[in-house]
């Protein structure tokens, strides 16, 4: 008889063990298994064209002419409806990317290396605010900012890491946490705890000093630089406790804008999806929830590491952006952890009397208590070009859970 | 009759609607009024030599030397004693500084404009941990350190500023109390704020890449790089709110290690006085309680303008430091609004529902209520040379409340 107990304690346990340090910036065709020329990993579980929301389908129609395999939307539709080019999820290559997280084999991917188990994660580099390819943005400020964060920017970065013999992230992420942060949709402290890391480095790297004046002055100013490298290192973190034989820990959650999907320690590769969520939350100026696309992005690796908006409680100050009141962030993390496996023993929250993080969601608890994983999550528009609109919250459908149970119960019981 | 109420509402308006600009870095002897070259400035409230604590003994020691008035110990002893040198109190000068806050002719000081009523405030430099003036050191290595601050550290920071055009501190504190930081004794968020709006205009600066590197890696190590800006700011805030005919609020309080003082916004420029206090905290190890030296600095100026232990319960980490719990600090802030005029429009507190800090100490409720202004510190060793032993926690004695209200009422009723 498989002892499912022990098995989700030794998952959530090598989660926890796991240590991600941000070794270096490399070519997605270098560094990522699997990677082709003719492939873009996208967010979420698998999904084709015809299916793909607006913000999905802007966001590969950029990465295709940031290839220079098309010159514009007729012409990329043309070759991603002919049947030449593959679209694969980033989490079936150890790679992650927030809202459409379209990698192309051409651009530049952040590499973090679990130090305790060995594996590999992967992440594109931030882009920001305003009109960007993760919120299906594909013009030609669009590609040109790519291309200045594909060479300068990351040339810059690579010789800082190098210098610094990497950036333990999940230091900086149990650091951030004592700083108002939750680790997805507020990584203020982070991004500046990454900024400050990284300048001593960058001043003494070859490059012009105007040019490390404007990677200087754009890290500080993005207050998500660092969300790809903790997404990265998450995902190494979860990747540490996928795997395990009979576990019902969740190792995967991820939306690509029509359907969410999670995967199960114990269950191997197999995807379980359903219908994406709409946000609920706060619209910028000019928008509305008319506007939104349904939920996307691989940025739900957060809370499958125990961070995010399971750690809401030590980020009272979210909820301007997000929506809500301190006690609604407070109650989100108190209720998480009814349905999660550990308390997170490097992730602690001040306020809550330094009581770690609700990790390692089982989805045993979600199925009998009927509490999905709460997701913060940005808001992009439903049609392509657009960008952000705004920031909330949503949940997974629940059939992800009762059908992994059901399959989890096939196989082992 | 005078209206007591309107005053202290004016004076704590007055307070929150100063908005502190840290314009650039000058010599003392520039640009602090009535500076001189026999002229010491310290923290707290007037004291002699020969009463003076021994972190203040040391630090006055160490300036002597920086100032090349003396060589060693005993030359600095002789000079001092031989009445050829003045002390004056810091605020006095329209300065304030940390610990000992001994500033010397020669020393650079940040300067800080409240752009909204005109008046201009002074701090020196933060030396960061270890060895250090503030604390009392006064070693070869302690000057050495003073002078590359005082040479390469100042000029990179003052060409930095006066590419921004200045730095809004009000602005900067404000977002570090959503980033758990109480500005005195945790100014983490706050201190790599500094540093990241610092980095993209000290790389562009004239200078060598291998100390621009040296000037951010200590901005960046050092938690307390903004305290001393920050400690300037409350300053020109708190002046604003001085000198409103017939108010009852506290806009100073300061200790020098023997003597705790406080002046008083309707009482002009005199000092009530009594013994400091003994902080109850955490000592680093190979410390205890009988090594510490009496309360002392000027850092009482952030509480005195609404922030420190008055918005613990935005800094809930801070009791790893200053020990005590989360709800302590919760707690501390709850009962400083029961002594204090408003409730700050600037600072707020996300985890009190964005409830603005308590400002604006009132002496009359601090006398009826028995209630004393919380202060968070750190705690210098007794012996001068010998430096930081712990942080915690510590209260101003009654009888300078009760002395000044008894002069107000012989002023004013």
């Amino acid at each position: 008889m498989i002892d499912i107990d022990q098995a989700n304690k030794t998952a959530v346990e090598r989660m926890m063990a796991a240590r991600p340090i941000l070794r270096r910036i490399a070519l997605a065709r270098d560094v990522i298994p699997d990677m082709r020329d003719n492939l873009l990993l996208h967010a979420g579980p698998p999904i084709t064209w015809e299916r793909a929301s607006g913000p999905m389908r802007g966001s590969i129609v950029g990465a295709l002419i940031f290839e220079g395999l098309a010159d514009d939307w007729e012409s990329a539709v043309a070759l991603v409806t002919s049947g030449k080019i593959d679209l694969e999820p980033c989490h079936e290559h150890n790679a992650v990317g927030p809202m459409a997280g379209v990698t192309s084999p051409s651009m530049q991917v952040y590499v973090v290396e679990n130090v305790t188990h060995g594996n590999l994660a992967y992440s594109n580099l931030n882009e920001g605010y305003g009109k960007v390819l993760r919120y299906g943005a594909y013009s030609a400020e669009v590609i040109e900012k790519l291309r200045w964060m594909n060479t300068t920017f990351a040339d810059l970065l690579n010789q800082a890491l190098a210098a610094m013999d990497g950036l333990d992230i999940r230091a900086l992420l149990a650091e951030s946490l004592h700083m108002g942060d939750e680790g997805h949709n507020r990584n203020k402290a982070g991004s500046i705890l990454y900024a400050t890391k990284l300048a001593p480095f960058i001043v003494k790297a070859d490059g012009s000093a105007v040019e490390k004046g404007k990677v200087l002055q754009f890290l500080g100013d993005n207050a998500l630089s660092v969300l790809n490298p903790v997404m990265a290192a998450c995902k190494a973190m979860a990747d540490a406790g996928h795997g395990v034989e009979g576990s019902t820990i969740m190792t995967v959650m991820a939306r690509n804008g029509t359907d969410l999907g999670i995967r199960v320690s114990g269950l191997g590769d197999q995807w379980f999806t359903g219908p994406v969520g709409q946000p609920d939350g706060l619209y910028f100026a000019g928008f509305s929830a008319d506007d939104a696309s349904g939920d996307i992005g691989d940025s739900t690796i957060t809370e499958t590491a125990g961070i995010g908006a399971f750690a809401m409680a030590t980020a009272p100050a979210i909820v301007t952006f997000i929506s809500g009141t301190p006690e609604l962030a407070l109650n989100t993390t108190l209720e998480m952890y009814e349905i999660t496996e550990a308390e997170h023993t490097m992730f602690t929250i001040p306020a809550l009397g330094f009581r770690g993080t609700p990790t390692g969601v089982d989805i045993r608890k979600v199925v009998e208590l009927g509490i999905r994983p709460q997701i913060n999550t940005g808001i992009a528009h439903k049609d392509p070009g657009v960008g952000q609109v705004g920031a909330g919250l949503v949940l997974p459908p629940m059939n992800v859970f009762e059908d992994a149970l059901i399959a989890f119960a096939n196989r082992y019981l």
